[in-house]
């Protein structure tokens, strides 16, 4: 399945390259690129950070240049918090991934550029880039570190090819099963003699029609109402004015 | 301005504290509450950890229980990677924080609840939320830390509350411009014999302007057009046929 690559350039931590890793892996994104890390490699402590994650530093390409590394790439996004002079659209995370997504779909690669840790991207890397991609955060407080910005852009890929989002549905009660427990309550209740006076009991009724319909309640919600109502009745002694089956 | 309230369960790592309150801060969200973190508070670690964000952990409120925390919220959200045998609806981030937007807009105050680092929540804590937010993560790989739970759960309140989304405005060229700009090419080229054969000449014109009205040009574009047209063909010692103004 394609996927965009997520290029590291001149990063200088292995531990935030291991990181890294792991902040793609959540979201199912496996191609890493690296352009110029400081450090050697394979870097061990990157492996170390990568815990379970190690096989996206193995797969890792290795590039002497950003030109190099972005080569096959035919849509290029690089994250920056600043844009210092250069003209270039400027996305959310959210549009970046619509774009990437509508990119890889029509079967172009995707190339995304992260730059190393405080520095950020150089002018010269921005430039080989379609589109800036800036998280909208804070003006006042900036603070996201490398892993996390692969973190949050992992995520917007993620979130942009999930099904539209429907929250997941529980096992919930027909409205026949609402209905008859409607009916339990207002026959326990009327024995109980809740229904007073009896001018207000239609709107009383209605109440609780209304709310039962409104709970969203599930079966097994229903089951419960259905024995407490029961035991309710049964704890207070009240004779038993109903048929319905005793568990 | 309201906001949603970010309730750490029994933390255990200072710096997790930390970590989250710097996450929440990058969106602009302040007010933590913290109940039975693992060691003494206030935590030299977490404040060390926080740098920039040290008011969050200043402000945030000590509670002994999580109902205790939650006492004045109308809406509770729980995040957790797991739903063990308990019927709630489960939510993604993104349907999550539309509703704390619409509950908060509505006048409602809203608790989201971070388990500990490793145990997560427990059946207890999450009971006493109205729903479950879980990060939809690749389904064999989940490595999110607490910072980074909240990381998303912040940046997803912050994604819900700005305008609708539309790609900053370059400053474009106008329809006058690109045709100018065309009309140039063609003046140009056709003093280099470029439209050749003639039959072929209209056709190659249209792409041309075709081409320029799609690339999006800005008026630094156009500019830069206009003078690269100029220098190449003073290069090639033509004779001026325009009477475009040389700069």
């Amino acid at each position: 399945m394609p996927e965009p690559v997520f290029i590291l350039v001149r990063p200088q931590m292995g531990e935030n390259i291991g990181g890294a890793a792991r902040a793609m892996l959540n979201f199912g994104l496996d191609r890493m690129r690296l352009v110029e890390p400081r450090d050697e490699w394979p870097n061990p402590r990157a492996v170390a950070l990568a815990s379970g994650a190690g096989r996206i530093l193995d797969n890792a390409g290795l590039f002497e240049t950003v030109a190099d590394a972005i080569g096959d790439c035919t849509h290029v996004l690089a994250t920056t918090a600043r844009v210092r002079g250069l003209t270039k659209p400027v996305l959310t995370p959210e549009q970046a991934m619509a774009e990437a997504r509508a990119a890889t779909d029509a079967g172009g690669r995707v190339g995304i550029l992260f730059g190393p840790e405080r520095a950020g991207l150089e002018n010269e890397d921005v430039a080989r880039a379609s589109a800036i991609v800036t998280v909208p955060v804070n003006p006042g407080f900036f603070s996201l570190n490398l892993a996390q910005c692969v973190l949050l852009m992992a995520y917007e890929w993620q979130r942009h090819g999930m099904a539209p989002a429907a929250p997941a549905e529980l096992d919930r009660a027909t409205a026949t099963e609402i209905e008859k427990l409607g009916d339990h309550f207002e026959e326990r209740l009327g024995t109980a003699g809740f229904f007073f006076p009896e001018a207000r009991a239609p709107g009383m009724k209605l109440a609780i029609r209304n709310m039962l319909s409104r709970l969203a309640l599930t079966r097994a919600d229903v089951q419960i109402f259905h024995g407490m109502l029961r035991q309710l009745t049964r704890q207070k002694a009240a004779p038993a004015a109903s048929d319905e089956p005793e568990t």
